[in-house]
C-alpha cells in the first residue's frame, strides 16, 4: 500500500516540482491550492488528487476525508515574494504564516502520524553576510518574508517539541528553472527580449542557484528525515555566483548577445551575500545534479519556447 | 476635540480597566470584543461606543466608519492562558496573533496617524530566571502563549520600523485585581471557600504583582511614549513576593484562617522567577500605586461579596 502524501501549494513552482518528485518516489500525491495549472493537469504533475481550495484547517480535513489520511504534508503554499511581502505585509502574513498553523494543527490532531516537511528561506538569515551560512548562523530576517518564514519556522519548532510532529525544514536558497515567472532570470529574459538589459545593484551580490528538480529531491530527503526535533537543512549547492556571472551567462545565451549594466543601487531588503553551507544536506545523502550553465540554458529555451 | 481611542477586548479584564483609565485621561473611548459584561454595561467602564465583533481588520474598519477614525488602538484582545494554550495552541495563536497582525495592518494603512499599544507578557523572557528581569534579557519563550506573545512582538517591530507605525509594547508581569476568573487568587479563593488550601509548585517561586488599575495607568504612559521604534517596557513592581507569601496572606483573610500547602511539582511551562526591573517604567514616570496587601484584601472581599 503506498503511503500517502498531501502537496499544499502544488500548483506552484516548487509545489508541482514536490508533487512529481514524491510521485517518482512512490507515494500517492494529493494536491491542495489554487487552480493555476496553465494548460496542463495535476495529473500531469504525479498528482492522483487535487483539490481547488484555500489551505485552512477545515480544507485539509475535508481533503483527508476525500483523498484519505496522509502520512506526509509537504506545505509548499505560502508568500513566494519579497518585494510582495513589503507591499502586502499583510497578505504575506496570512498566506505564509496562517496556512502554516493550521497544516501543524492538522498534524498536531493525528501526531505522531503525519510529518511535515516545510520549504524555510534564506532570508531567514537576512544580511548576515557569512560565507557560506550554517544552519546555526543566527537568524535576523530583514523583510516581511523573511520574518513571517522565521515565524514559521517558530511554530515548526512549537509543536515539534510540544506535540511530538514529526517536521523538518528546507531554508532555500534561490531557487530556479523552467516555469518560475518571476525574479532574476524571468526579469533578464524580458529585458533581454526588450533589448534593455540593465539591473539593480552592483552585480558583486552572490548568490546560491539550485535548480527545482534537486530542490524537490532535497524536499523528498528532508521529508524522510522529520522527526520531533525538527532537523532544519539548507537547500542550495554550496556554490555562490554572483548576479553579474548569473546575467553574463544569460546575455550570452541571446542573438545579439547582451552584456547586464548594473544601477549600483541595491533594492531594499536584498541581502549582499547568500551562500549555504550544505554539510547538513549532504549529510542526509543530497547531491545537486542540474549544472547552473545547462540550467540557465534550459531556462531560457523554456522562455523562448512555450513559456508553461 | 477630545481624541478617540479603540480598546480592543474592551470586556476583558485587562481591556475594561484600560478604557476606564483612557476615559479618565480625556480620550473618548470605543471598545470592541465578546460581549462578556457580567450585568455591567460598556458605559460603566468609560466607553461611548461598544461593537461586539471578534477584532479582525474589517470590523476594525467599520467601527472607524461608525465611531470615527482613532488616535491610538489599545491592542487588549487575545489568549490569556497558558494552560489554554497548552490545550488549545492553534485558537491561541489565532486569538492573539491573527487578531494583532490585524490591528497593525489597520494603522499600516492610516500610518503615522494611529498609534497602537499591546499587553505583551513576562512569558516571552521564558525559564530566563535573572533577578530582576531588564527588557534587553534574550527573549526564550517556553508556552505555546509566551511564543505567540513574542511573535507579536516580532510583528510589531516590523510595522513599526517597516511602516512608520508608532507602537509601544508593555510586558506585563502578574496582573491581578477584583474580576479577575482564573490563575493563582481566584484558585485560592474557590480553594479556601472549600476548605481545601493546596497548591501545585513548591511555594518558592517569586512573581512581581502588580494590580490591574495600575497596569492601566502604564498601558496609557507607553501610549503617550508610542513611536517607530517601538519602546517596550516592564509591567510590574519591581518587587518580588513568593507564591507561599501571597497564599499565606491571602489564608489569613479566611475565616478559618487557612495555610497553603504546596505539591512542590510544579506545572508544565511555569517559570520559576519572573520579578521585573521596571527602570524603564519609571522613567515614563510610572509609579504604582496598589499596596499588594491592600489589593489582595480588596480582592477577597470581590470574591466574598459580588464576583462581578
Amino acid at each position: 500500500m503506498k503511503e500517502l502524501a498531501f502537496v499544499t501549494g502544488a500548483s506552484g513552482f516548487l509545489g508541482r516540482h514536490v508533487a512529481r518528485c514524491l510521485a517518482g518516489r512512490g507515494f500517492r500525491v494529493a494536491g491542495i491550492g489554487y487552480d493555476d495549472w496553465c494548460g496542463l493537469s495535476p495529473a500531469d504533475w504525479g498528482m492522483d488528487f487535487w483539490k481547488t481550495a484555500p489551505v485552512t484547517l477545515e480544507s485539509l480535513e475535508t481533503l483527508a476525508k476525500d483523498a484519505g489520511e496522509p502520512a506526509m504534508v509537504a506545505h509548499c503554499a505560502g508568500g513566494a515574494s519579497v518585494a510582495f511581502s513589503l507591499s502586502h505585509p499583510h497578505e504575506d502574513f496570512h498566506s505564509t504564516v496562517s496556512t502554516a498553523v493550521d497544516v501543524l494543527e492538522f498534524a498536531r490532531r493525528r501526531a505522531p502520524a503525519v510529518r511535515i516537511v516545510y520549504p524555510s528561506s534564506a532570508a531567514v538569515y537576512g544580511a548576515a553576510n557569512v560565507l557560506p551560512l550554517s544552519e546555526d548562523t543566527p537568524l535576523a530576517p530583514i523583510s516581511p518574508y523573511g520574518l513571517h518564514k522565521r515565524i514559521v519556522e517558530d511554530l515548526f519548532l512549537e509543536y515539534s517539541t510540544g506535540w511530538n510532529v514529526p517536521t523538518a525544514l528546507v531554508r532555500f536558497f534561490s531557487l530556479y528553472g523552467e516555469g518560475l515567472r518571476k525574479q532574476l532570470l524571468w526579469d533578464a529574459c524580458n529585458k533581454a527580449r526588450e533589448g534593455v538589459f540593465t539591473f539593480f545593484g552592483t552585480g558583486d551580490e552572490l548568490r546560491d542557484w539550485l535548480h527545482v528538480s534537486d530542490a524537490a529531491e532535497l524536499f523528498h530527503l528532508a521529508g524522510q528525515n522529520a522527526g520531533a526535533q525538527c532537523p532544519i537543512v539548507n537547500g542550495g549547492t554550496g556554490k555562490g555566483h554572483s548576479v553579474r556571472d548569473i546575467l553574463t551567462q544569460m546575455g550570452l545565451l541571446w542573438l545579439p548577445r547582451m552584456v547586464p549594466q548594473f544601477s549600483k543601487v541595491s533594492k531594499p531588503g536584498d541581502p549582499c551575500h547568500l551562500v549555504a553551507d550544505i554539510r547538513h544536506a549532504q549529510s542526509m545523502g543530497f547531491v545537486p545534479k542540474v549544472e547552473l550553465a545547462s540550467g540557465l540554458a534550459a531556462y531560457v529555451r523554456w522562455f523562448r519556447k512555450d513559456l508553461c
